[in-house]
């Protein structure tokens, strides 16, 4: 399409604006990526009053009366022809965005950031002396607020739908619900069967002495292997991996190191990676706009869970790999044979941590929060007997039961960083995984044919092709669609699974 | 003094505004630390905005026009009595501020902030390749900056006289000359009479391996004992060390490690510690206001100098910590003596790299760069021409020449990075640091009797309650004035040098 010259004016100047933002928003990356990865252990109520500080900035300027005036000026401007154009996907976001932003005050924007950062750091503490106490009451700070934050954006049906179109957009409660049901009740009988089959991997050999620093520099090498650019980014260390990106060449990613639990740092640096991949292959010369963003959680988790399970637990990935981890730790792996290792990294149990979960059990995890945060939030449940409700749920679900609290409510930093709304994008991204890996084995070939000679460009350049360089072209659903022609559904990956475990568990 | 409710309103919105305007300023020190010691290679231009950005933000606040009201209002409720006083340094101090930041126009900010940002970035490759035409362009535009900051300024002598006000305020290009013809008058004859008196150490055994991992745990071992506090901060690698505070109790001290070179990163480190404590040493609950700020480059340099040199390089501190040493570096310096040692580290030689040389050379590298950048603001000589200018100051002040730019004017990043009229703040330092110490040990009794047995505390306790505590209380040159009861002059440098090098070199 072709703006008149004003409007033109105006588009730049809209553009330019969210641009400022985005330095402001960079910044506050940085500021929360050393946070967690660098910051002095007195640093913490400072820095919550300078991350606090400029997502008020932020705040500010995503809701400036003269944004809402310059998408008015240009909205006459664009027809229904011109979907799917950039301007076109920066006009349909900035509009969405400004609707949700300008129904937030700006105390609330401010008293749920600051909360968020004390919250997290109180988790700190908390996970550390085992003492859910520490951070209960601010648990009970950040569920006023993010009630608070459903009513002012408004909602259909329920008020955790607001909270799940922050991090999904477009997804609803209803829908999640039903697929995760779809889900489980064929994943309960696969779990059941493994579990009687009497077969088990020996588990020993992950848990043998594997140093520290040549798990550094070995995750490092593979993850370089398979496509992210360390020369745009960097691998730390923290107590909670995450990935975050401050630039349009800034990409962190980060682990955590465990000497006597191999899959822990690996598959946590190839999990990462994977959103890290997915952000570097966002457009640069969009950066903070649209079309350079990405465009949900779900869609972020799916590339992630590709990349940990679909590429890095296939049996192709380690006959390329195994040598080369058989080299870096000789005197652990050097007596172990391919198949013991494969069977043991795809072990399948019930077990109490969601980032230690194998690929099966990982989503009666994520029913088991899903489950409790809708509670929360509905009123249900208090903060106070979340703990408890926590070891019934994992009881229920996975049939075992925490000992203490730092293994069961405490293990993720999630709500404490008032993030609720955002534990089933984790399930999503799992089930669009499957679901997009099974399109691109259809467009390339046979993958793990390719896996077993080193070569991961294929994939990560057919990724980068339908999905990352599209940013939010499409909502998420749409994009999968678009993609693979189906709507999101279990069946991709339960074939994944009973591909996998069956043979491995003569099932 | 006591304020009217209506101005102690005033009074502390204008606080409250320099506090916020403190949380951007130490949210881009961290972006500025992250620069030089994480941000992967391909992030550099981005964070050029990201930073030159918040310059341009936190320009704004400091001369945003309620600034000048507010400050008018109260200016007339303060009276010569409340001199000294914490609210009386705020008004003094922020009326100081406010009316040179009000003369400069926010393009010049912002344009200058940006080429320092570049400029450092171009020096890193400049110095890596040995090409100073790397630099140069970049080099032409800070100064074109510089100069038009000086004019803005305004200056009653010299151009320069505008420039050395930013990190030494009061002083005077006439009378930091004075003093440093003074300092070399003498100590051009002591540095002659050393290289005549046919004695040298034997600097081999600086030069043997040292584990740089070693180095890095008995470095920091070493700078926590004396009392540099690492709950309240860090220690990090970087290419041109330095100093930064990203919160009242985030200080972060960085270095560099030569494992063929033990003094460049030991020293190094008292350095920086030296800057941290007086940093840590400053009022947390006046932090980023006059009352808790650092009060002139001159005097933190003289805390890092007294730290690296009066300190670390006495011989009661080896006395005490070269046991340590031994342990930590036991093939090296298990058959060393600890005459032979204190001998190396205080060796007396003109050398090319400002920052490893030794106490008495080093106010030559300072007098160096001092007369060349005056020339440079003044228009007497080009970048084109300024290495071979560099080259000849070197062969005339020291009578050596480097071999090649990245030991010549490519060693220091300070130009690269817009710091012209910073580097005579160092042999401020030195001489400030010689003049501090004396008194500190006519109040505390012999301090090497208190080093010998590992006692810094007394010293510490001594500078954090008569020089950090202040903040900017005093200008620097009156406050010691008030500490010494003396001006600054070259004496107690001088003494301290012959009392030290005269023995070890039979003079």
């Amino acid at each position: 399409m072709t703006l008149s010259s004003t409007s033109s004016r105006t588009f730049d100047q809209l553009c330019n604006h969210f641009q400022e933002t985005t330095l402001l928003h960079s910044a506050n990356s940085l500021l929360e990526w050393d946070e967690r990865t660098k910051l002095p252990t007195s640093g913490g109520p400072y820095r919550a009053e300078q991350i606090t500080y400029l997502a008020g900035l932020i705040h500010q300027r995503e809701t400036d009366l003269q944004v809402g005036a310059w998408l008015e000026e240009l909205e006459g401007e664009f027809t229904d022809q011109d979907a799917s154009g950039d301007k076109w996907v920066v006009m349909r976001e900035l509009r969405r965005q400004y609707d949700k932003k300008t129904r937030l005050p700006q105390k609330l924007v401010e008293g749920l950031t600051r909360a968020s950062v004390l919250g997290q750091q109180a988790w700190v503490e908390a996970r550390k002396n085992d003492d859910f106490a520490i951070l209960q009451p601010l648990l009970d700070d950040i569920l006023k607020f993010k009630r608070e934050q459903a009513e002012c954006l408004g909602y259909e049906d329920v008020a955790y739908d607001a909270l799940l179109d922050e991090f999904e957009p477009g997804e609803k409660t209803a829908n999640v619900t039903r697929v995760l049901e779809n889900l489980r009740e064929e994943l309960v009988p696969l779990v059941a069967a493994i579990q009687d089959s009497g077969k088990t991997p020996s588990l020993e050999i992950l848990n043998r002495e594997y140093c520290v620093e040549e798990q550094r520099k070995f995750g490092e090498s593979v993850a370089a292997h398979i496509g992210f650019d360390f020369s745009r980014g960097r691998l730390d260390v923290t107590d909670h991996p995450f990935c975050s990106s401050m630039g349009p060449h800034d990409c962190r990613i980060t682990t955590r190191y465990d000497a006597h639990y191999y899959p822990t740092a690996f598959f946590g640096i190839l999990h990462e990676a994977g959103h890290g991949m997915y952000d570097q292959g966002l457009r640069a010369d969009w950066y903070g706009l649209p079309p350079g963003s990405y465009v949900s959680l779900g869609i972020h988790e799916s590339q992630s869970r590709m990349w940990e399970n679909l590429v890095g637990r296939s049996y192709a990935f380690w006959q390329h790999f195994f040598p080369a981890a058989q080299a870096a730790f000789p005197t652990v792996l050097q007596t172990i044979t391919l198949d013991d290792f494969y069977f043991a990294i795809n072990d399948v149990r019930p077990s109490l941590i969601r980032v230690e979960a194998d690929e099966a059990t990982y989503n009666l995890h994520i029913i088991v929060r899903f489950e409790l945060e809708q509670a929360l939030i509905a009123g249900n449940l208090s903060v106070a007997d979340l703990p408890d409700a926590w070891d019934d749920k994992y009881q229920q679900c996975l049939g075992i039961r925490p000992a203490n609290r730092a293994d069961g409510v405490l293990q993720d930093i999630h709500w404490s960083a008032a993030l609720i709304g955002y534990f089933p994008t984790y399930s999503l991204g799992n089930l669009y995984a499957s679901q997009l890996f099974d399109k691109a084995e259809e467009d390339l070939g046979n993958l793990n044919a390719q896996f077993l000679q080193g070569e991961f460009q294929p994939l990560l350049r057919w990724l980068r092709k339908n999905v990352h360089s599209t940013g939010q072209r499409y909502p998420a659903a749409d994009l999968v669609h678009r993609i693979t022609g189906t709507e999101i559904h279990h069946g991709p990956l339960m074939k994944h699974l009973r591909d996998k475990l069956e043979p491995l568990y003569g099932l």
